[in-house]
């Protein structure tokens, strides 16, 4: 078995400077900036951004067109408010808008937006979902798999 | 600005069924199902598997094709010997392999594998970056971010 866990999601990207310039004004930092990588760290896991190209051949396709759009990141909040304004910095930053933040059919409240390369962003208010003091998700009646 | 947070990731499936026995084959456990979606527990946060056609409308576009490939999870590991076996316990279990594990030239040891839908996943070993006693992964030299 595998464990439940991720540690590193790496988003495949076809101009560096640009993708990290669009988090940067997000408002991240990068923790280590190395030739053709950028690593900012996370909730106790970690953001890669790599060249698109270079991540084919590292998956062992070198020269294989690879997909956005079918994995999705989100970022859930505690209120609407929250929800709005991210939404709103990412798309002042540069991110193309998918959908604006509004009411869903499950309850919540969600939008969404595509960074440069088209990786998509979800930005979500989840009223049957409270995050963990210090913005955990743990599913109620789970337990945390670390 | 937004957190340097990812609470779910989200995978567009073509076939609930068939992904969600793909990761319970790893010896995952989903934490809820319902009609239609259904949840994993991970470090921390939460994997969803949703269909991909349910996912397009959901992110705004009703009818897209969304790719996957570009956007890779990574499970880190303390050993090669965790690496191969995690790499042979999802061919195992299904998964097409994309690259065996093998010694990289960043120092590391990594294999690709990608799951029913094409969600890519790296299995590795990264000498430079020890893994916190509860799995969780924080860059040397940086704060975690929760």
């Amino acid at each position: 078995m595998t464990p439940q866990r991720v540690t590193l999601i790496t988003l495949g990207v076809s101009d560096l400077a640009r993708s990290r310039s669009f988090y940067e004004a997000l408002g991240w930092r990068p923790a280590q900036a190395q030739e053709g990588v950028v690593f900012f760290q996370m909730n106790s896991m970690v953001l890669g951004l790599f060249g698109k190209t270079d991540l084919a051949a590292d998956q062992g396709r070198p020269g294989a067109e690879l997909g956005t759009g079918a994995m999705t990141l989100a970022q859930n909040f505690a209120t609407e408010a929250e929800v709005d304004a991210a939404w709103g910095a990412a798309v002042a930053a540069g991110a193309t808008p998918l959908k604006r933040p509004e009411k869903v059919f499950w309850g919540g409240f969600s939008g969404y937006y595509a960074d440069p390369d088209g990786h998509v962003w979800e930005v979500a208010m989840n009223p049957y979902w409270p995050l963990q003091d210090d913005g955990s998700l743990i599913l109620p009646g789970a337990q945390d798999v670390h």
